[in-house]
């Protein structure tokens, strides 16, 4: 029995889904499912190619009460900048929940995951930063740095950003497109400790393998979103902050420990403290969130299944005609 | 930047890709990659989803020189029948090798999946069913049933059919379906011991969670193919059987294991022997297949992610025009 399949572009899906608000709750509502139990999530799905220089991972979440489920691929090959392509790409399957029946494909090439990320981040600093922000300060200088600081803008609207990456034009060039985006004064930054010290939110999107936000740079009234490491190998804090800062919390303490900066805390015996809550529970205040606006916070974010379901579904009723549909 | 995604559906599928002895050598140069060594194939990933009576399976396997690499995604929803749907659905997702980018979309609701795995059942004849073949037997009624025959088929041209299933009329239908298709003799056999007495070459292909072929109907001379176990708890042939036998092949023995007729026979201690070979060794004629025409055999297919990428390379290059192209 054919069933009509809706197929959507990555411009498509540009057009009809900016990072806003609302996209930032719907990603909130998916960590609060998670937190509540009954969500199914298998462990990332991965595939080291070595020989293609590439590696591709896979994602699902089931949350129970969603229409949907999404299944996300997301390959990288590294090589493909040569060839004048970019490294990531990739897609995500929306399947019904009730029938498993394909419902829509849509062929982002990482646009929706990049959404979902961002949100993630924008959750994070609604129920972890101060109240009060005024400069927030980004280490990296991709999409996700630009996307970070504007969803981050969403829940805490600063005046400033500071922008630090190790080529200091592009942190130039980040700054510009921040400032243009957002309407706020940015500018880059050459000193990670002073744009550490003079923000109260900063958020670290690199690919460091050590780290590059040193704990002795904590100060009251800090917020910082690790969002980076998503792999064992990659750490961006330097693993005793985790320990100095007065709350740390994972996305997903299973991912955090294998993937994310809690793994190199771990492994350098930085954390012996117990299991660091999750996010969707602080969101749920099953747990505390910020307790004072002097407190640090820290969260760790590896990017989970959940949020690429929650994004799928958020889609699907937003994107009015657009695309086309196959019956298959 | 855009690329060509080539979507293709059930139907386009089915009328480009019939089973035949191409399918077969396909899915034969798969295993013989697997067993070559840098094949890239993560374990099965599984969600159980108890609440909607639902589960997905998602398979994958990256294959050095091969152009393309298949992502599977395999939903079975048990309830579906009762909304006049299908159980079972899915999609194909085939990635270049080179550069991770989506080349096509197969919308196939399992049909590449019913294909490769009659082509890995013909797979097993070939190298391990004895010369002449003159009455195949098969244990179920369902589509595999009426393929893994007609596969068998393709590589031992036997006359005569018996059909065993616990509803005879269904039986009965399965049989009048082969003999119209083979164009050869095929009846309902109601006794499963007369079925493998009568057989030179057998096929399992249910859902069995109890043995459905006991060891005391071994005979000299007879090939089984078990493919019906893909899961921990489904077991259809009694686990003495497997040391009974003269020569026991797995798939793959770190699935079979897991998830086929070999998971039984360790729980049962009935299997103590060494590992058993790999279907892939059979093919590159490193590891013995069948000695004499007077050997018992048996394979135990549970189901690989190489076989995918074989089935979806193949299809590829065969599907001329059809289907529609979409640029993201």
């Amino acid at each position: 029995m054919a069933q009509d399949i809706r197929i959507v572009t990555e411009a498509q899906l540009r057009q009809a889904l900016p990072l806003d608000l609302a996209a930032v709750e719907a990603v909130e509502g998916a960590f609060a499912a998670l937190a509540k139990g009954g969500v199914v999530m298998p462990p990332v799905m991965s595939m080291d190619l070595a020989a293609a220089h590439g590696e591709v991972d896979v994602k699902t979440a089931y949350i129970p009460g969603y229409d949907g489920f999404a299944i996300k691929v997301s390959p990288g090959f590294f090589d493909n900048p040569k060839l004048g392509l970019p490294s990531l790409n990739g897609l995500m399957v929306l399947f019904s929940a009730r029938t498993g029946l394909v419902q829509a494909l849509f062929l982002d090439n990482g646009y929706l995951t990049d959404l979902r990320t961002a949100a993630a981040g924008a959750v994070a600093a609604r129920h972890l930063a101060p109240s009060r922000v005024t400069t927030a300060g980004v280490m990296g200088t991709g999409v996700q740095a630009r996307l970070q600081i504007a969803a981050a803008h969403l829940v805490r609207p600063f005046a400033r950003v500071l922008v630090w990456g190790r080529d200091l034009a592009r942190a130039q060039a980040c700054a510009a497109d921040i400032a243009r985006d957002l309407g706020v004064e940015a500018r880059a930054e050459a000193d990670p400790a002073r744009l550490v010290r003079d923000s109260q939110l900063v958020v670290t999107t690199t690919p460091a393998k050590t780290p590059i936000l040193r704990a002795e740079w904590l100060h009251p009234g800090l917020h910082i979103t690790a969002m980076g490491a998503d792999q064992a190998g990659k750490n961006e804090i330097q693993p005793t902050a985790l320990a100095a800062a007065d709350l740390y919390v994972c996305d997903r303490v299973s991912q955090c420990e294998t993937l994310g900066e809690l793994r190199s805390a771990r492994a350098s015996g930085d954390w012996t403290g117990a299991t660091p809550p999750e996010l969707g529970a602080v969101v749920l205040g099953r747990s505390p969130g910020r307790g004072s606006e002097d407190q640090v916070t820290i969260a760790d974010l590896t990017g989970t299944g959940v949020q690429d379901t929650a994004i799928a579904c958020h889609a699907l009723p937003r994107l009015g005609d657009a695309g086309s549909v196959i019956r298959a």
